[in-house]
């Protein structure tokens, strides 16, 4: 790695950097990494799970918990440790994040201090290991419609947990098919007087201390997936299982002795919101995970693109690098420079978590909506990054790429499945979009179509610049920006954030009156009406999270002393910028926003940084500083002995 | 199914429509379908390769060759029936198309009467199973610069191969880790003095009849992959292995008795490429199965968005099924529409390789390479379609499509290598570029961009629009359409041919343009002004196929009587010619054949389309009459047994 690669790295590595280079320099870097043989799942299943009982030796999973429960409260940390992960084998990654995100998170964010005190130890040392069941067969995206219940009996002060339907079934639930000795069970909770008080979770053991479903359980194998096979996941079904009262997480909704249900929040809808919410770490630990994996395939693809040769150049008889190829720069180079915005993006998120996870007493309400908000949109938009930058290195490689063994197949199979869990994207960029069109405490309402009606007739588009951490920044490059007429301006940080913000706000407004219409319309219409809108929504979302990459990016370089660094940050900021137009420049030319020739202009300046950059490909790559124990890909990374083409 | 589909189906099947009734209703279904239970490696493989010795029962690889070589000709027959392979295990389609299609496709196509009378019977009832050896890990695109060789020894009349160079060796070669007794191997033929004859085809066995390898071949195993499991890709290496001379295959190229070669053609290029064009079956076969695979996937996900529901209507509780969301129906609608264009297309390219096949003595060498470069186009085209759309299908389909008993992810799996095998994608469609911007006879040069340029600079345009099977439906339409003045016309099929013809055009025109500046240019300068052009040619080739897709539809729509059918499909061609004009549409604008309010007009009109069509869905996906024994995927096809949703 180079001078110019090892300034990247710091800049990319952020505030939590030291975290990164203890595990890049790990004495044990093998233990993380993929099985070196192929494992049948069973085996594939005890290798991950022993992995993630090594795992409880390390700080991830305290950093995470606040020192009152036992942790040390550095949240950021663990969260960018978890990342790290994400360069090593996926099933560890998703084991890990079941055992210590979802159900530690669940217990430590909806429990109180008994549960703390009963599980939070077991759950970090391994002794609990522990699922997180809230997704049904039935329902996924919707999760105010689950229908598992927890019924109270006051007869035995015991909740029943029951799965009245085929569609109550638990579904795709980590670490239920094999290790899972309880479950925190996401349910309709009922007090006795048959009054339903919403989703709530409880805490429900499934086997006994020899490994055997308990009574009432009834655990299934989800068995062979697209990937992830050393995650075992199953499903459950309830039997009328009775658990003590106290078993219900009970912060944001309890069943006192009386069988009277109590809540610190009036508003069933609000409270739920508020219980998803503190689920966030979740979303962002995903969305830092698909980062990794990116960034270790297009690390792959780029090494091998420069050393792989095909076809000879007009002059001379080497043949030519896949890198010189117009057509392989433009497949590798701007998928590099979102990576780089994404990066960037993400350690901002993985900020914005630290501190509201961090804030003394609960944090500000606003500050909890932005960073749900937040992480929805980096979420939904790293993950469709990882699956179509992952595909596309695996193309890249061809024959060598399509081998298990040069990983990039595994990287895709393992990785595919965070663009539809922890929230599908598409109802995930629904949700950003309806933070941009309402202030944030009116949120506390269900996705449904009529509920985006509802804030979109509220909507004021002030809000919008307000709602980012650069907003100074925005307003600064604007105002040097050059004159909208000219063509020659494209190359102008002021002129590129100009285009993202106009794109984002004209498609908000433009969905905000089309929902608004729907406010005012008869009942039968409405749906019509938001279903007419759904594209506009899901692009204003996008064009939203463009600008929260682009100023990440351009922030970063704001930061950065001049020299050869800054140069070639500002070139990928470029980069990412003009790629980003040129996908859209439909809409900029529809709009008025880019003549005929700025658009020409824009696909020949992608062009132009896409050759400029190949040379400093490897500088780019080798800034994302991941170790060659954990990349693999003896086919891929470094070029053959002695193939020395002939000439023709 | 109802009559509806029944009359698209027809429509659909083409003239082989009595080989995919038969199979449809073949008393053994389940006998291709994929292994119901999750198998190891070697058990798949084993699995594999006995569904293939049953398909040596069907008449799948005798309809591949003529009378003469103990066939019967019917060459559309069996490539017909090899597409219908691709809707049940992929694996069982790509080891036969291996055996039956490539090793058996050398020995017919290369190889002489003696060939066929030694090897043919074996072939076809597998007890020689066989490699088709051509790509080398260190060349696999530029396959004129492999570096195994063929040299003859006189004093033994032999020919020695030999593998010189660690990049030399034979990778990625179907039926070679576990099965192959024989391998048809390309190599460079050299003559005892020492001349060079370029690439050409050798028969060496590899195993002995115990299966133990031969002296001088090292037989590797690829391991796994990324999908495929039941192929057992491999590598091969030859020390100095010898062949009795008349193993070499010797059609277009032979060494006779004195050890002198003799060709019936002349220049060693123009005898490469028509070697390489005898082979197309192959590229035909990848494109059928390709989209065979993605019918499957588009009925999965079709049947599970119309019975899936999700988040409440504002009127009523009943939730909404996947499909009455706009973003949904633009996910499905538009690609069955190109599904629907790709099948027709498909039914195009397998009679214009039947009737080359079967033409008396050798075809016009204008009608093979035509044959050549559609369908270089169309394995382009489809492959990228399959991988794109499984993969969203997957998606679609939110955790369910994530099960691999759900079959998604192994389609998407199996497919995915189909991008970068039988040629890679971005080669291919410089291939097609290739043959739009020269007359045919003069195509007989490399693949490389000194050659690219040799060609521009005879471009005429005046041939494009000959080259197609429907120019005269082209002009027809295109007299009625309205003027382009209007936004009105876009419903027009004769505006939206012109709109397709125009691009295809006028992106031909521009590369041509710049690739004879290259060919003034100094020699230092010609690769860079080639790579400058490199995305222009790439466009070209797609908007190629595009053109020829909907001429499929539109001539599909033409030859319908007015009716239902007639109407669907007519809608059908209009979302696909909409949707592909709507992907185009920043270039329409750029070039100004589009206003801003008419690119407007085509993206409401898209969704306008997807709308209407979305009722039909299952009438569509209906007519690709796949059988549920090979769909399986029972969380998918229907809905739970009683999942009534409970209202908020």
């Amino acid at each position: 790695m180079d001078d110019l690669a090892r300034a990247l790295t710091e800049i990319l590595d952020g505030r939590w950097g030291d975290v990164r280079a203890a595990l890049r320099t790990h004495e044990d870097l093998e233990r993380f990494a993929p099985p070196s043989e192929p494992l049948t799942q069973e085996e594939y299943r005890a290798h991950t799970t022993a992995q993630l009982m090594t795992l409880t030796r390390e700080k991830f999973a305290p950093d995470g918990l606040t020192k009152g429960m036992g942790g040390t409260g550095n949240f950021g940390a663990s969260v960018t440790a978890f990342e790290m992960l994400g360069h090593t084998d996926l099933s560890l990654l998703v084991k890990a994040g079941v055992q210590f995100g979802l159900f530690g998170g669940a217990i430590a964010n909806l429990g109180t201090q008994r549960h703390h005190t009963a599980y939070l130890p077991g759950m970090l040392d391994g002794t609990i290991l522990g699922c997180f069941a809230m997704t049904e067969t039935g329902h996924g995206s919707n999760v105010q419609h689950l229908e598992t219940t927890a019924t109270h009996d006051p007869s035995t002060d015991e909740l029943v947990i029951n799965s009245p339907t085929p569609g109550a079934q638990k579904n795709y639930i980590g670490n239920a098919a094999r290790d899972g000795r309880m479950a925190a069970v996401f349910a309709q909770l009922v007090t006795a007087d048959g009054e339903g008080h919403g989703v709530h979770c409880v805490l429900v053991p499934i086997r006994d201390s020899s490994g055997r479903p308990v009574d009432g359980v009834t655990i299934g194998d989800c068995g062979a997936k697209g990937g992830l096979p050393g995650v075992d996941n199953g499903t459950l079904e309830f039997d009328q299982v009775r658990v003590p009262r106290w078993n219900l997480l009970g912060r944001y909704g309890d069943i006192d002795a009386r069988g009277s249900y109590t809540s610190p929040i009036d508003s069933s809808s609000r409270r739920f919101f508020t219980m998803l919410g503190t689920l966030v770490r979740g979303r962002v630990s995903v969305a830092g995970g698909a980062g990794a994996a990116t960034r270790s395939a297009l690390t792959l693809a780029t090494r091998y693109a420069l050393h792989r040769r095909q076809f000879a150049a007009p002059v001379g008889d080497e043949e030519l690098t896949l890198m010189s190829y117009r057509a392989h720069q433009r497949k590798l180079l701007p998928a590099i420079a979102k990576s780089y915005a994404l990066m960037l993006a993400q350690n901002e998120l993985v900020e914005m978590m630290h501190e509201v996870a961090g804030h003394e007493g609960d944090a500000p309400e606003e500050s909890q909506r932005e960073l749900e908000a937040r992480a929805a949109g980096i979420k939904a938009v790293a993950t469709r990054h990882a699956t179509d930058t992952i595909q596309m290195c695996r193309e890249a490689c061809g024959g060598a790429g399509y081998m298990a063994e040069n990983r990039l197949t595994t990287l895709k199979e393992d990785t595919d499945v965070f663009t539809t869990f922890e929230g599908d994207n598409t109802v995930l960029l629904q949700l950003v979009a309806k933070g941009l069109l309402t202030e944030f405490q009116e949120t506390f309402e269900d996705n449904s179509p009529l509920a985006m009606i509802a804030f979109a007739s509220r909507f004021t588009a002030s809000s919008i610049l307000e709602k980012t951490p650069a907003a100074g920044l925005i307003a600064r490059l604007k105002s040097r920006a050059p004159s909208e007429d000219t063509d020659e301006g494209e190359l102008h940080r002021g002129r590129q954030l100009s285009l993202f913000v106009d794109r984002e706000k004209h498609l908000l407004e433009g969905v905000a009156l089309r929902l608004a219409k729907a406010a005012k319309a008869e009942p039968a219409d409405t749906f019509r009406i938001f279903n007419n809108a759904q594209d506009h929504l899901l692009a204003a979302a996008e064009a939203h999270v463009d600008r929260v990459l682009l100023e990440a990016l351009g922030s970063a370089c704001e930061e950065c002393e001049d020299g050869p660094a800054k140069a070639l940050l500002d070139q990928v900021t470029d980069l990412f910028a003009l790629s980003t137009i040129e996908r859209h420049r439909g809409w900029y030319l529809e709009h008025g926003r880019l003549t005929p020739s700025g658009s020409k202009a824009v696909i020949r300046s992608v062009g132009v940084l896409c050759k400029d950059l190949a040379p400093h490909a490897r500088t780019l790559v080798d800034a994302f500083a991941i170790p060659d124990a954990w990349l693999g890909a003896p086919g891929l990374l470094e070029p053959l002995p002695s193939t020395a083409a002939p000439s023709a």
